[in-house]
């Protein structure tokens, strides 16, 4: 488990490389297989069928997949376009590669800025574990806290200790996490499978829980806060993240429970104005007519849909939670001067 | 399909009687597996498994249970308890094999009152169907409906068109169903195995979703209705329901959708005052940790939890749709006044 991550860099000089080394997340929890990614169409592959996915993973990926370009001599504009049309709803995704392109055309000039967007991930997914931990203490005071989280967003998604997920880890870390309950995230199962297998190997204490029955427990007084990742943030708000994540949020309204995004001031995109602009990818109806293509559900044929992401209006956001600090409604201000800030530091 | 059926009495005289056969639900939509229980235990055994499931259903099944028990020789009584025990949270259950039991021993005599619980379930259905329709009309217009249903409450849980799927079935006959959206219904799928199974023979335009896409849909107005059946109505109208009812009933309150409860009105338990009296079914948490049984999902040994049911509060019901027509808040006297003319009925 010291071990996980979700991308590494295999430089040229290092065996096997230069590749981009992926744990593939659709093998976990039952085998930990690392898929070195030689070419860009392989890395394109894997981005695609979510051997790596989370947003902040996403971007790192992409980043050094426009160095593995340039290194076989593709243009860094090109990689990056056909990177970041792999998955429409993840803003880092585009961000990310596009940042490195925007470098130029030397590899190790590229390199350095991959690896500064993996360190400052890192060092992001810290600084948000801190802050919304502080958040959580001044909200409920020191009673043990029962958290509830959806989709994946640790060290698996985010290449550091991970947004949600790295506040759970962090009120962990200080003695108060009573438990994690892990919304299991239909379809693909991130929670059940990528979720568990994290807090299990830190020793979280935790239960998987099917996506419905969040509404009981709120309604049991069971979840002193809900927390949850984030695809991409529009300017005003509006947050699109993994299928259930607006349920969760008009829940958290409805029985009073804090409600809590937590993500890197890159998933905030200003071009955005609102939910309403966000594409919402639609995935293969397979996902939901099988559990991981391994078992069939429904029967042969039956029509699915599979909206894989859906947009909680920043009405229901109680607090946005990034590196620099906790964002309060109204968003419109506080997310421009944010992502502002960043844009000019970035040179963008 | 037109042999489709949940239980079905197997009489002394017949080839392989007498027996309660089931359409082994466990085994759809993969395998049609018809199961004869030719004893009472193999028929507590099928209960508790699921093998026959849905409030309605399980009443006929425990009826027919008595009967079964009473040919070779066993207290009426004895079998009730036994059965009514299988599954807590399930009134009807309890209600159809007392019921049956409260006549006496004779096994003929007893076998006229299963078969009467069996055909006022068929008429049942199809009066709610009906009323159910009529206020849709009445509420939606004549526009093309959308309606959205969670869990199984068709044939195979009513032995009869069904309670909340009988009601789209009716609408459909009407020509004016436009989708079903069927609810997966996570853990054990009622909703994609069966409800997709009956909504594709039956030629109904249906799509499977995730139970997390609900909100999503809600939101973009793409749901007119909110129809989902019960396993117990409290005297208050609190109802008992398939895990992930309640968060439905929320997210209708919030987007202004209708939500109703379709049942018959053996599923009103007076002798219940309220939500917080029903018991609610802790069921086997592998039922979270697998798809089925047959798929890992989470990490071998990761804790879960999974309430089978939840209990929605009488306040997010929009109206009850009973045989006897429809019930609006307050509901205390209202179902009071049913519940109570049925036990006159019924002499209990």
């Amino acid at each position: 488990m010291t071990d996980l991550f979700a991308v590494r860099w295999v430089g040229p000089a290092e065996r096997g490389g230069p590749a981009v080394a992926l744990l593939d997340q659709t093998a976990l929890p039952d085998r930990e297989e690392v898929r070195y990614c030689r070419d860009v169409d392989t890395l394109a592959e894997a981005i695609r069928s979510l051997r790596v996915r989370g947003a902040p993973a996403l971007g790192v990926a992409a980043a050094w997949g426009v160095v593995l370009g340039a290194l076989a001599g593709t243009s860094p504009r090109a990689v990056a376009d056909l990177l970041a049309s792999q998955r429409p709803t993840a803003v880092n995704l585009a961000w990310a590669c596009h940042r490195v392109a925007a470098i130029g055309e030397d590899p190790e000039a590229l390199a350095a800025e991959a690896r500064r967007i993996e360190e400052d991930n890192a060092e992001a997914c810290h600084a948000m574990g801190r802050h919304g931990a502080d958040l959580l203490a001044a909200t409920l005071g020191d009673r043990p806290q029962r958290l509830l989280t959806h989709c994946n967003t640790g060290m698996l998604a985010c290449q550091g200790i991970g947004t949600a997920f790295g506040v759970a880890r962090t009120v962990f870390a200080d003695g108060r996490l009573a438990q994690l309950l892990v919304d299991e995230t239909r379809p693909l199962l991130q929670g059940a499978r990528l979720t568990a297998y994290e807090a299990g190997a830190l020793g979280m204490p935790h239960a998987v829980v099917a996506d419905s029955a969040a509404a009981s427990l709120m309604a049991a007084g069971e979840v002193d806060a809900v927390l949850v990742g984030a695809d991409r943030i529009a300017a005003n708000g509006d947050t699109a993240n993994k299928i259930g994540t607006l349920g969760l949020a008009v829940l958290a309204q409805h029985y009073r429970v804090p409600f809590l995004v937590v993500a890197p001031v890159s998933t905030i995109d200003l071009d955005t104005p609102g939910g309403g602009d966000i594409e919402i990818e639609e995935r293969d109806p397979d996902e939901v007519r099988t559990a991981l293509g391994l078992v069939r559900l429904a029967p042969e044929g039956s029509p699915a849909r599979n909206p894989a992401f859906d947009v909680t209006p920043a009405a229901l956001v109680g607090a946005i939670v990034t590196e620099r600090g906790v964002v309060d409604a109204p968003y419109t201000g506080a997310l421009s001067r944010l992502a502002g800030a960043q844009a000019v530091a970035a040179g963008n």
